[in-house]
């Protein structure tokens, strides 16, 4: 693995980088203590960077009189004080939507979904790209890149161009068109490469230790990257006035978001925030790509390495990084890993939608399919207050629905053709 | 034409509907006044009705301490007080984004994007529908309907899903695949009519004159529906600091948004929300379907209809409804009717993403097209303050880009492979 030094072209040397309350990265596995610097893995033992804080003093009236944005949790955010005034996406603060009628058609007592396809570009994707995006400004780097497969690169396009930076995005050449076009029409590089998602990832490496100032969000700026997704926590808890859920369904792909949903709630604890105890975190993986799952129900601390193959495929990541992490925080939090099939994603999709009229792309599917089963499998309780996160837009994976909804029929332009199709 | 008469089934009878501090629907031709109730068309000259209100007093402070969402502004829209208890898509407080990289290029000096893709089915539409949702439970109509090309039947097919109400939505048959999927999946009735949106429109009126307690909100309930668009001009002075822009630039279709956006500042100004004058309103159209741009040029006060042919196919209606009273609106404040080819559209498309990081669908492209027309024709003063509107999202007209939007190159996995290709 290639450590990254620190750009050669970084105009912070003298008084280091201005990123907020953040002190240091700290290794996941062998508590080794970094400077805050571009790097991402551990010298010692090659273990997973994570940034650590000194928060000092937060209130609950210094969030609430922040920007409608991510950046109103600016001190718990490895970015600088001013980071609202830098061009950037500005996600978040995404709807907490009181989910009533699928409850109801569930049996649960009290949902809520957490619908990021109100962000930016319609992924929960624009917060930690923010996060890094603000980070790289500080750590002096002039680019902003990444490989791909599609939530990712739309995020790093728009982000790019609202900052007016170059980009360079990596996708594997066998994209779906549609993806392809959302990226591209930022005016990014896109670079398609003859390969599989691994084959995009392996040269983004490559790439990252050739460019010291270029920022690959998820690769060599991955710690602070991260960092983003914590603001989900956050803003539910607030959302919610201040509480933090018993219960929280959340997709896993790299694993990343839950562990860092899981580490934000515990920040709000220690920091006196809110009150109790931090939630049972669910995890969600699709079928045809559950390694992490698997593990799970095993009872095994590491994941074994899958080859993808579901509709939801801004899940299908194989190998995932954060995997053993997430087992820990399930197994701590009295949580559960379960998977569905493509064929209850599906389902899942259309459940959302036609119970709450909100239009989830798969991984919304199998969170909200995930949700179903454990509850079937009394592994969920029915009577604790739950979120479940909808990370991204059905827009986006339109495919995935097409070959089962469509119109009731087709009739010519008259009441009686009407009457005929519908009785009444 | 067919005046519905109050539903049979309506429950409100005794006390009336409680629309808030709306008062009675009055005549835009003879001024002719009518109660509050499902009347769309004056019973003395068959002109449109439009939403009287008697305000009070409304402070800002009331306002600021709203729901998130147009719910804020329910003091101003025909609405119960309540109206954020009940189960709607709750659109709008959608970002105010300043564009100062789009200003740059395009040579003004100060540019703000309304980007109403971030409604929950990611179109201004979300706004109409919700105030038409409301006002119709008020008046007792227990299905919500519509004749649509697409965004419309999003929003009203996930409305009716969240309020747990019958819909049904009706589309010509020969519409793209993905805005049927995306219609579809909320679980409505969806009818697809074989013939033009003509067709299909006079279907919707056929079967409102049938069905009394169906509200086909573009139709029977459009008063109340057309009033939603106010928010636009709500949400842009308040998350300006209230005040109001000097010009503003809007898409057009049927004219009913630019008249009610106008109508809304004239509303705050009245109220003393907002100091100084209205805006000037420019307004967008697309040249294969420009009937109010040509009606302008020609120093018409009636519009002749044409027949579509354009990308632009949210804003394709040959025939608008609202445009003589657009023209007064454009020519009272000083502004212009301006049209774009499909090129252009595409290109503005591109070049609001390029810049800031927003991918509008071909709506938005038309309103930006014109802008900078508007520039290069001397008509639109680049000194003064402007705010354009996208009223809507890339996602759903990505036909409208794919032929001219793709990767730099494809290449073999390989850092050699990538240096070769941008030659760095
Ligand atoms: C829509 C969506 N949801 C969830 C995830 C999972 O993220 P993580 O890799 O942090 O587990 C992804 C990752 O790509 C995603 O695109
Ligand atoms: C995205 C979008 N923008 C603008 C409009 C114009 O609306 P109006 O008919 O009020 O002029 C429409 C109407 O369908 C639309 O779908
Ligand atoms: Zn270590
Ligand atoms: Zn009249």
């Amino acid at each position: 693995m290639t450590i990254t030094q620190a750009p050669t072209t970084s105009g912070t040397s003298s008084t280091g980088p201005d990123l907020g309350r953040a002190t240091h990265l700290s290794c996941r596995e062998c508590g080794a203590v970094v400077p805050l610097g571009p790097h991402y893995a551990c010298l010692e033992c090659f273990g997973p960077l994570e940034v650590t804080y000194d928060f000092g003093t937060i209130t609950r009236e210094r969030i609430e009189s922040g920007p409608r944005s991510i950046w109103r949790y600016r001190d718990l955010l490895p970015v600088p004080e001013h980071v609202a005034t830098i061009p950037n996406t500005d996600p978040g603060l995404t709807p907490l939507v009181r989910a009533d009628n699928l409850a109801r058609e569930l049996g649960l007592k009290s949902l809520w979904v957490k619908n990021d396809a109100a962000n930016p570009t319609h992924s929960f994707k624009d917060r930690v790209v923010a996060v890094a995006l603000a980070a790289a400004r500080e750590l002096g780097f002039k680019v902003l890149a990444c490989p791909s497969t599609g939530n990712l690169a739309n995020a790093v396009a728009a982000a790019a161009a609202r900052a007016g930076i170059r980009s360079y995005v990596f996708i594997p050449s066998d994209l779906e068109q549609q993806k392809i076009t959302t990226s591209a029409v930022y005016g990014t590089t896109l670079v398609a490469v003859q390969g599989n998602y691994d084959d995009v990832n392996r040269l983004a490496s490559e790439l990252a230790g050739e460019h010291d100032d270029w920022a690959f969000v998820n690769v060599n700026v991955r710690p602070y990257y991260a960092e983003g997704s914590k603001t989900l926590a956050y803003e539910t808890s607030e959302q919610l006035g201040w509480r933090v859920p018993p219960q929280v369904v959340i997709p896993i792909a790299s694993g990343s978001q839950l562990t860092k949903v899981d580490k934000a709630f515990h920040e709000l604890l220690r920091l006196g925030l809110v009150d109790g105890d931090g939630p049972a975190i669910f995890g969600a993986q699709a079928a045809g790509c559950s390694p992490v799952a698997a593990a799970y129900k095993d009872g095994h601390e590491v994941v074994r390495p899958v080859r993808p193959d579901t509709i939801a495929k801004s899940l299908a990541i194989g190998n995932p990084a954060d995997g053993p992490y997430v087992l820990d925080v399930v197994r701590r939090t009295g949580g559960a890993v379960e998977d569905v099939t493509d064929d209850e994603v599906v389902e899942g999709i259309r459940l959302l939608a036609r119970t709450e009229g909100i239009f989830a792309e798969t991984a919304g599917g199998v969170t909200v399919a995930v949700l179903a089963k454990l509850l079937r499998e009394g592994l969920l309780d029915p009577g604790a207050e739950t979120v479940v996160f909808n990370t991204g837009e059905g827009l986006k994976t339109l495919d995935a629905v097409a070959p089962v909804v469509g119109p009731t029929g087709t009739i010519a332009p008259s009441t009686e053709a009407f009457h005929d199709l519908v009785q009444n």
